[in-house]
């Protein structure tokens, strides 16, 4: 081993990701010296508290971050702090001091990639971030590199495993969302604040990543759509299953004609579709490529070791690259910036999709003909009916519709037309429908 | 692009995955570009007929694949002729002459990979074979790198699609194994001679290669245990759903105390894990490593475009590793060959799992306590079982039998004891089990 070259990392943060991080280095080191060619050590850990997981004899503790990123000793910053404020000034730190970084914070990356890449490209260091997205899975990699021949038609995730905890509970035990939520919270798969994931945003932060990857657009966190699972309602859940359908709440990002949808929301997918069969806090992205087809990549999500696995992996790629002239770096977005596209992000009135449609109807001949005739008219055919039968005492009835592929704008004011017939009582639910060809 | 540095590529072989090569380079030049930071271009063609999929106006064919190898204008030579004899000579000639080597053919490196590896180390040149496993997922990048931070625990994997067709049209058709492949045989999906699909060799050939990346290993083909899905019987197909599993013919790699287990057998697995619901002719690898837990990888395994998805992505990494110092390229086979681990390859008879027997036995009391007796005594316990009635003017009836985990050695010596007894009548067939935790 004598004669491997050393890289130094500071590791800052000690948390879950960061302890994990400290311990699989540890764990595995030979191997990873092996794999590597490099002899990679920790030469500083900065955290303001220690962690009990790991053992840190023979380490230098410091509780100032700031110190690691300044440390000439370090070559390779491991920024595990989390947040979006002290970790991008750190981040900036680092580059500034000619560390190379490596992190697993999405919301960083989704919010402030732009800036960091550039800093980083003028002093001519890496920045790697396979651990923010989708935690142990080589998403990232697999994007840049694994599927580098490829035009990326779509790509379609399972990318919060919190939300797909709470969505499986509901599927499969029939829970309600905040019965679902609870349990999550009590299993520590849920923050004490749940908004992040149940909302979609967290998701949306890792899909701005992915899409930016796939299709050479940069970082735009403020255009994607995103709609959580926080009023999906159980009933829907048991009508799409009637229906051959279940419901993810699905990442999905697709370049049409006119530019790139990319959007957070519930979504039914076919039952049979390998991905409706990712449960609990697992995570799964499909890719399309269009010389590959159809591709699925599942694991971890997030938890101590599994992103490690990811933050790792980074630190080894930044070692080997060490070694090589800057030009031969995989771009940090996967295409040259300075060639970046300016194919628009579609806002969601512009995208295109089946949905699946709940309304009450009033349980008397005709009605569902009116309905129709408004959606023909804009276009949209109907493609499947559920109606229910009459409870007693009700008047009216489920009326449950899948439609073909319409665009959102042309849905949406066809299901105000909609509301506005004295037959129909309330709102009508919409849920968009992806078939995911395999 | 007047200032990327130009990468000269030529192909060897211009069937199936020849033209797909072709034509992805030819189709997505501009992205593969971008994102290489190269000028990848096609200066040769090697090929003894043309291929109507493809227009080579305006590059240099010639019908003498060594031509190629020899070209002073060649920096890479991709290797698609297949087979192993011309194929390896052709590799062998392009190492010498200081080319770097991209090939889909999973039997040269299977059988010639060390010696390949050995004259390509000290020409100093890359040799890569990312299409040689699983067409066009990416699985050789997600050992060597995407996951190199952990010890892998074990893998598994269907790696041949035409096994895979088959084995669905058995399960969800209820057809026999001849009627399968003769379907299989009409829609292309299986040769003429389909003996490397439906034996397992060629599913044994990437299994080799997956388990000397992912172990340390090196290349031992024949070492493979191989047991292929001719003969296969429907009733096991139905009882082996009735008890919650379905079949598969995988491919296995798992790191033990003692050894390696690498082996490719048809395999009940649970019904409700991922992989179980790979269908067709469709490729999925699960592989479990020791910090990032379970993960699966799927997507095409054959075929011209997806192969040529993987065969281009080495072009692309081979491009870019040209602007690095030799000691930063990946190694061929994930670890330093100097490293090698000496852990053997374990024969059969010293594998433990679980297994599925079926036996016909005469229907009176007390053979299931001799059966049971027998294998209590191998320290053989049984799990599950089925009875079935008699049919009418039958005296034996089916048995059926899970077991719990046992060295293979011994249930065999079992199950030459349990055939022994008058009330069983022929064979004990046994099946291995697998339950892939996720």
């Amino acid at each position: 081993m004598t004669s491997l070259k050393k890289v130094n990392i500071g590791i800052c943060g000690l948390g879950t990701v960061g302890g994990g991080t400290f311990n699989v280095l540890t764990r595995n080191a030979e191997l990873i010296n092996s794999r590597s060619g490099s002899d990679i050590r920790i030469v500083q850990v900065g955290s303001r508290r220690t962690n009990p997981a790991c053992d840190l004899s023979g380490v230098g503790v410091t509780d100032d971050i700031f110190e690691v990123a300044a440390n000439p000793d370090v070559d390779v910053v491991v920024e595990l702090v989390g947040g979006t404020s002290i970790a991008f000034e750190l981040v900036l730190a680092a580059i500034e001091n000619g560390k190379h970084v490596v992190t697993a914070n999405k919301a960083l990356i989704a919010q402030h990639g732009n800036e960091i890449f550039e800093a980083a490209h003028k002093k001519s260091v890496m920045v790697a971030f396979e651990a923010a997205v989708a935690g142990g899975i080589p998403i990232i990699k697999t994007l840049r590199e694994g599927l580098g021949a490829n035009r990326i038609e779509w790509l379609a995730g399972i990318i919060n495993g919190t939300g797909n905890y709470i969505l499986t509970a509901m599927e499969e035990q029939g829970r309600k969302f905040e019965d679902a939520l609870e349990e999550a919270k009590a299993l520590g798969y849920a923050e004490a604040d749940p908004t992040f994931d149940v909302e979609g945003i967290d998701a949306a932060h890792k899909l701005v990543i992915l899409a930016s990857l796939a299709f050479g657009i940069p970082l735009q966190f403020d255009k994607v759509f995103t709609e959580g699972i926080g009023k999906l309602d159980l009933q829907d859940v048991a009508y799409a299953r009637e229906l051959g359908f279940r419901i993810k709440h699905l990442g999905i990002a697709r370049q049409v004609g006119k530019g790139v949808e990319v959007r957070v929301h519930p979504t039914l997918i076919p039952a049979n579709s390998l991905v409706a069969e990712v449960d609990g806090v697992m995570n799964a992205i499909m890719v399309k490529g269009d010389a590959v087809g159809p591709t699925m990549f599942y694991g971890a999500g997030a938890g101590d070791e599994p992103t490690a696995s990811a933050v790792v992996a980074d630190i080894i790629d930044v070692a080997r690259a060490l070694n090589c002239a800057p030009e031969a770096r995989v771009p940090y977005l996967a295409f040259n910036t300075a060639e970046f596209s300016d194919t628009p992000v579609l806002p969601i009135e512009d995208v295109e999709t089946a949905y699946y449609l709940r309304m009450r109807a009033l349980d008397r001949p005709g009605v569902l003909t009116q309905v129709a005739s408004i959606m023909s008219d804009r276009g949209i055919s109907i493609e499947a009916i559920i109606q229910k039968r009459p409870q007693s005492g009700q008047d009216h009835v489920p009326l449950i519709m899948l439609t073909n592929k319409a665009r959102e704008g042309e849905l949406m004011a066809a299901a105000r037309d909609v509301e506005k017939l004295d037959a129909i009582d309330g709102d009508v639910i919409h849920l968009r429908v992806e078939y995911l060809d395999r």
